[in-house]
């Protein structure tokens, strides 16, 4: 159980440098991980069932983003107590900003990993085709797998208690039957029979343009679920990315070297040939089965799902290494590894599509909270050019996506937009609700438990209805300056705070006072004579105001500090 | 520097039991402090111009409320390397909910503390007088108190490069001359000459009520400013209590025995005999001087307040503890000492109000957020009788004080309103901006920046109109069950997580799944096989209600968790 090694900071200078690590494998990934103090390793038997998933959802509950970490299984049990010759790992892709920034190579801050997207989406590396790879060395056809079938594979229960499904939730490989182009994306497999899955497709994603069109043909689909691939592929396979762009060639912009990939045993598609598991199969296009309840972003069960058909996937063979590692990701309730990675992905998205499609160039960060699972509250901090630029921002923002963000807060450079606090400070002082807020309708939301009542209403068009508020919190003219004391007297402070051996700080902002534009000459000479000791002095300048009324004035009507 | 000890948990325990410490003064209240490991004692030299608030100040920046504690300075100097016979303690009343509770001896929880006020204000004690007492060790009087004066005392400038004062800030006395009842009030005393102290009052206070009654008889006041009493009669005087209630009676409630009192020496007042500090002198209610700017808890320098003006108030007389200790507190940009206080009192009043007088039987907690300077933000969080019940609520919390309050959100019982995370839950899925939100006029604001421009627009009627924005955040029909396990299998994670030795967690509610009404008996079954490993039992079902479509159906419309 080591804390965050020396290694890490060594690592990240590594990455800043430009030079890259590339795992070959999540093996390899894990390793590092392990040895940069960002994986815990849990050698006792644990019941895939019952124990795996609660235990990794106590460090989202209970643990600092700064803290948590992936978790490695190398004991899992089922709860008959039956073993598995494989391992499980969750929360390796994004349990923590620094856990993200491992995994993709580079430092662990918003605009590094948005450059380095950027340079992969430019310049992508397409994949290498090999004649073997370490995926083949187990492969399960036939009768093996009309046995037990998916069994054999250690899939834990996320939700214990309210999951009525088991799943996988990493890259789903299909192709463009009339390209041939390939696409992973991210979809839940839900594991149904020994060789049924279901497929969780939604309209308008990629992989529902390939089922269409082999539905147009007459055709199965053909589908491969990758497992536990090198990290760069998940990556790229939860990369919201155009249409007709390879992952696996993004996937290989990213590893700065192409990714090596093997083809299927049963179904003519390739797959990195360093992955752990592969599930091979083919869709029916024409069979839909309804799904049971599953556990949502929101914090919510998602319930009434019945009406939502998922496609029937066939399983036709399983190639994996030998004891493989089930690899699975932690969503749901945020916060939680989905809720991470959306937020680092939508944060650069909106920010990049503010300031430079939009033209807000004081755009500086945009902000989803976890709390909201990196949806629905989006806070944009600016330098204003313009007094207006914070309502274009906050239009610009509420229109980019019709389902995305349903509290858009506009705030000045000084204020945090990950701090809740400091947004609450925004909040409390820098907006007047009658003048600086709006309401506007035109947004929709699937799974927001607030749109209607359960099974309830959708307009005309078929769809929920929602709203958003939108409020500009930052300053409308010069603000008096911060009640806190000058840079020069917090540093003195901070010196002498550690000399002392006073515990360890963490300061927020702001930790030291500044002017923001409402302050005098006269008031900065009187803030002087007050450090010099010289309080009488102004005592004097006042003095020479003082006033005499006869009755009695009665004080002011300011309130107490 | 220790931790909290565990003296603390026993002195909790003691106070349950209904027994008291007694601290017969401060400095009994300052060892036991310390003995709890809530005091940091500071030896080394510090400047009280630009050190020493500074020092006091990283801690409300840096610190986790739980970890902060009271400051003791034992070896203070001017800015002129000047020594002082006398200490300076800050933040020894409220630094947090412990160093509160120890302070008021009882458990350190709002029900508990707002329990003991109300047994003081029922039940007060008055106060006995006695013939002498520790405050009149040293007296300075005549020629004494003219050569120096007030610099006599090491009072600390709070905020270095801005403050245009130095102050006092604790137990102002004063007495209404038709009945003769003492008032105890804070109040600054803001020093400017070796005898000149400007008395910042305002309008509606008890004091204003004496010094018109003075004023209207063409007399002085009588006034004594009471520094590091007990600190029952500390947190008497920061209490709003009603008008004719003497604050050492209830100060002497709170202790469970009477305070005794000395008469001073140059005036007509009874204070503490077991004060450290007392200065005596006379108000002049005809004659009045500007303030320059201050701190305010709203996070900004109070400026333009030159208007403001304050009476000015002759000192007569010092009397003092041999090596007196100058007690002040720290306030301005929250979280502060002042933010603390005015959120346990603010929480206590508004739930009594909502609960008790407004007849909402529902509601169980009113947290003010520390980061809107407990007063723009307030949370109430409450059990629906009826489904208005959280507008009820709003708009009572919202009417109680016109100056109180910018952001009102009510929320359920399973949301923690002191958790900025857990209200943006809430704010997310519980609600929509177009039909749970209200914003309502006829707020007004003396210190919110953002009202008006500095030296701004007042109405008609000589005020500053503001607004408020009130949020229905709770459920409005049966919600899914949220998406966490079950509470058995979380307690069960826990216990492995304490086995295996993983990192201490501190929980956020919610850390498990529960029922909030939209579930059904087939999802539960489906759940529970789900966990005995029985999903292929589940895919059966599921295959009953296969439908087939001929031309591909094209999945749901769900987005992805």
């Amino acid at each position: 159980m080591s804390s965050k090694s020396p290694l890490l900071e060594h690592l990240y200078r590594f990455f800043e440098s430009g030079l890259l690590v590339t795992y070959k494998d999540l093996r390899d990934y894990l390793a590092t991980l392990e040895e940069a103090g960002l994986l815990f390793v849990i050698e006792r038997p644990i019941v895939k069932e019952t124990e795996l998933m609660p235990l990794v959802r106590l460090q989202f509950r209970g643990l600092q983003e700064s803290d948590r970490k992936g978790f490695l299984f190398k004991n899992v049990i089922d709860v008959t107590g039956k073993r598995y010759d494989a391992e499980v790992c969750v929360g390796v892709l994004s349990a923590s900003l620094d856990v993200y920034s491992v995994g993709l190579e580079c430092k662990p801050d918003i605009s590094s990993i948005n450059e380095k997207w950027a340079r992969a989406i430019q310049s992508p590396v397409p994949p290498v085709e090999v004649q073997n790879g370490p995926v083949h060395e187990v492969v399960v056809e036939g009768s093996d797998l009309e046995r037990d079938g998916l069994n054999r594979l250690p899939i834990p229960v996320e939700l214990p208690g309210y999951s009525c499904q088991i799943r996988t939730t990493t890259a789903f490989i299909t192709k463009d039957v009339e390209t041939g182009v390939q696409n992973a994306g991210t979809y839940s497999g839900q594991i149904f029979g020994p060789r049924k899955i279901l497929w969780e497709i939604h309209r308008g994603s990629d992989g529902f343009t390939h089922l269409r069109k082999a539905a147009e043909r007459g055709m199965l689909l053909d589908a491969a679920i990758v497992i536990g691939g090198p990290p760069y592929v998940q990556y790229a396979a939860a990369a919201k990315l155009p249409y007709g762009l390879d992952e696996f060639a993004v996937a290989g912009g990213l590893a700065g070297t192409p990714i090596e990939v093997v083809r299927c045993k049963t179904v003519d598609l390739l797959v990195p040939a360093y992955s752990e598991i592969v599930i091979e199969g083919k869709v029916i296009p024409t069979e839909y089965e309804p799904q049971p309840p599953f556990g949502e972003y929101t914090g919510y069960m998602a319930v009434g799902v019945e009406s939502q058909l998922c496609p029937v996937m066939e399983v036709t063979a399983i190639t994996m290494r030998r004891r493989p590692i089930f690899q699975t990701i932690i969503s749901q309730m945020p916060p939680s590894e989905s809720s991470k990675m959306r937020q680092v992905a939508f944060g650069g998205v909106y920010t990049a599509f503010l300031r430079d499609k939009c033209n807000i160039r004081g755009v500086k960060r945009v902000v989803f909270h976890e709390a909201s699972g990196s949806w629905q509250l989006c806070v944009i901090q600016l330098e204003k050019n313009h007094p207006l630029d914070s309502w274009s921002a906050l239009y610009h923002a509420a229109s980019y996506a019709a389902d995305i963000g349903k509290l858009f807060i506009a705030v000045d450079t000084d204020i945090d937009p990950a701090d809740p606090d400091s947004v609450i400070w925004a909040l409390s002082f820098r907006m007047q609700p009658h003048r600086d807020i709006q309401i506007v309708k035109g947004k929709v939301s699937h799974l927001d438990p607030s749109a209607t009542p359960p099974g309830g209403e959708k307009n005309e068009s078929g769809f929920r209805e929602v709203s958003a508020i939108l409020i500009d919190a930052t300053m409308k003219w010069p603000y008096p300056p911060t009640s806190l004391p000058k840079k020069e007297y917090m540093e003195r402070a901070l010196q002498i705070w550690r000399e002392v051996g006073l515990p360890e700080l963490k300061l927020k902002e702001p930790w030291y006072g500044y002017n923001l534009g409402a302050w005098t000459e006269e008031y900065e000479l009187f803030a002087r004579l007050i450090t010099m000791g010289k309080h009488y002095e102004v005592g004097k300048q006042l003095e020479k105001r003082r006033t005499t009324m006869r009755s009695g004035f009665g004080g002011s009507i300011g309130m107490q500090g």
